[in-house]
């Protein structure tokens, strides 16, 4: 397969970048293509020695950059690392696209490049979430739209199920969706009406699950809308980033706690690795025809290797396929109960 | 000043609530006038061996339940601890009402006896937020309303910034919108309207806050939405309490690790402590005339002391009236502009 790679997209881009794909080119068979400023990728290439045949390079002489307005970003800078990366994934000369620029460009740039997959009024950004002590899950809407109607929250569970299962080995993942409460009274006229859709659907749909369940795996599919799921991510980063940071000021108070401290440095650096998003890969973005992996503006090469790596699944899964068929399945289920 | 505590509220109800009353009845010299089952509540004030004359009884054969909805319970159950108590505080028997009763049950009593404050479109339920390593926040709406409008919001605002400022004693509390991002457009088309409304509010509104900077006291008053702010206070609770299990766990793995334990032992509790509930004093219900504080329904004798304690500043300095005040000003800055 072709794993298509944003050299531009990123703060460290395209250094990290290329790093990144040294490092994963390395491990795999697979054809990598980085696009971007030939001359810039090739210096890079040098600087890590890289000897062997699998990444190739792409020119593209623009970049969108973090501060571009996503429309206008997609329409306009067509020479875009970004716009052309796309493009080879529509054209077929690439099976997988995975960039660290502008989130909302690439989300905007999937959805009009690659177009929805049909039956998906919205596509969406998902990400893997830690839950502390066990596997982690994932959750959509990771930010991609603020607001989300009943149906949306359904495609969402769907997508989000499949995904788990097939990227992520999981067998019949429980699909939750955050509310108030666990009864399927609790919540907003969308999130009811949404529980009565997910009830229906075929997927493990163990119900409404509450916040305070979110962090130790009440289910693997955690689903809720962009506002809610962009609060969810920032306030588990803030909240155990800051919690770890407190308990290491704590430790490094006086000789006897110091001592604690490095009985505990590997415990408590494991559990700060629970939390560390490099090592997830990166997010998909769902519901376009064609896999798309978002990842973090600040990504190292750790990061970008990590996402290679889980990328490969997104495309030999064949989870956009999946996807698609799932969506046909539904319409006829909602026709025959139509007829009925 | 007359402190009225609902008598039958809660899981541990009367034997704890009475308790409370006895340790802060020693601390003060109000009145408590305990409401409720006269007989069950005269045996645990024996049991406490209560020799003071600051707790009185107030008979009330009624008690509304867990299970009860919220409405017809405050319609029907008249002889209720929870009706009796609020009908004491409307007719100036008494000057704050605290229960660990019916959440709902509570917030609507409220509006339904004490009425909304004149302008206050929708009075709430606002918790304190315990901040890492810092001084608490307010968090406006915990879970009063599942959605909000954008006067909604900024009500929440003004009432949230008097009662910290009055109560709590903070100088011009900083006033934060919860969003998606810190610039002016983010978010949805509610929250943008509410950021325009709070900029032009004589309050410090430092604008919008991301959920990262909410544990670590970015804003003392913490504006949100209450299906956001129920995320925001059980992801917390969730995510902390989990994070304390862990390292205690990894702590008891072998003598080593003990002993490090042993040398953190005090730090890791004051660190638990941070996050109880228990230690802030109750959740005020603002915007109805009347002070009224709800605590959590798994109360001991130790909350229902601090929700009295806390309660009496509540009502002292005069809370509701600076809020009416408040109100009666915000309209007229709103009828000068529609004149110009």
């Amino acid at each position: 397969m072709k794993i298509v790679l944003d050299g531009m997209g990123g703060d460290h881009a395209p250094a990290e970048i290329v790093k990144g794909a040294v490092m994963a080119a390395g491990m795999i068979k697979h054809d990598i293509y980085i696009v971007g400023k030939k001359d810039a990728i090739e210096a890079e290439l040098q600087k890590n020695k890289f000897k062997g045949k699998n990444i190739k390079i792409v020119d593209a002489a623009e970049v969108i950059t973090m501060d571009d307005s996503p429309v206008k970003a997609i329409r306009r800078k067509t020479e875009s690392s970004m716009v052309v990366g796309l493009n080879m994934v529509r054209d077929g000369h690439g099976d997988i696209f995975i960039s660290g620029g502008n989130t909302g460009a690439l989300v905007v740039g999937s959805r009009m490049i690659l177009g929805r997959i049909e039956g998906i009024d919205r596509p969406v950004l998902a990400s893997i979430y830690p839950c502390l002590g066990g596997e982690p899950s994932l959750l959509v809407d990771a930010g991609a739209s603020s607001e989300a109607k009943a149906q949306n929250l359904l495609e969402y569970g769907l997508m989000g199920s499949i995904y788990m299962e097939k990227v992520w080995g999981r067998e019949n993942p429980r699909v939750g969706l955050v509310n108030l409460g666990v009864e399927e009274s609790k919540g907003t006229s969308v999130t009811k009406d949404a529980y009565q859709k997910l009830k229906t659907a075929s997927i493990n749909f163990i119900g409404n699950v509450e916040a305070r369940e979110v962090p130790v795996g009440a289910c693997e599919v955690i689903v809720c809308d962009g506002f809610v799921g962009n609060v969810i991510l920032k306030l588990t980063e803030g909240l155990a980033w800051n919690i770890l940071k407190l308990i290491k000021n704590k430790l490094m108070r006086n000789i006897k706690t110091k001592m604690a401290a490095l009985m505990l440095k590997s415990d408590l650096s494991s559990l700060k690795q629970d939390f560390d998003y490099e090592e997830y890969g990166g997010a998909p973005i769902l519901g376009v025809n064609g896999p798309v992996i978002k990842i973090h503006g600040s990504s190292g090469a750790n990061a970008v290797k990590n996402a290679i790596i889980k990328g490969i699944p997104y495309s030999e899964e064949n989870v956009v396929e999946i996807i698609r068929q799932s969506m046909l399945d539904l319409e006829e289920i909602i026709e025959k109960d139509e007829e009925e």
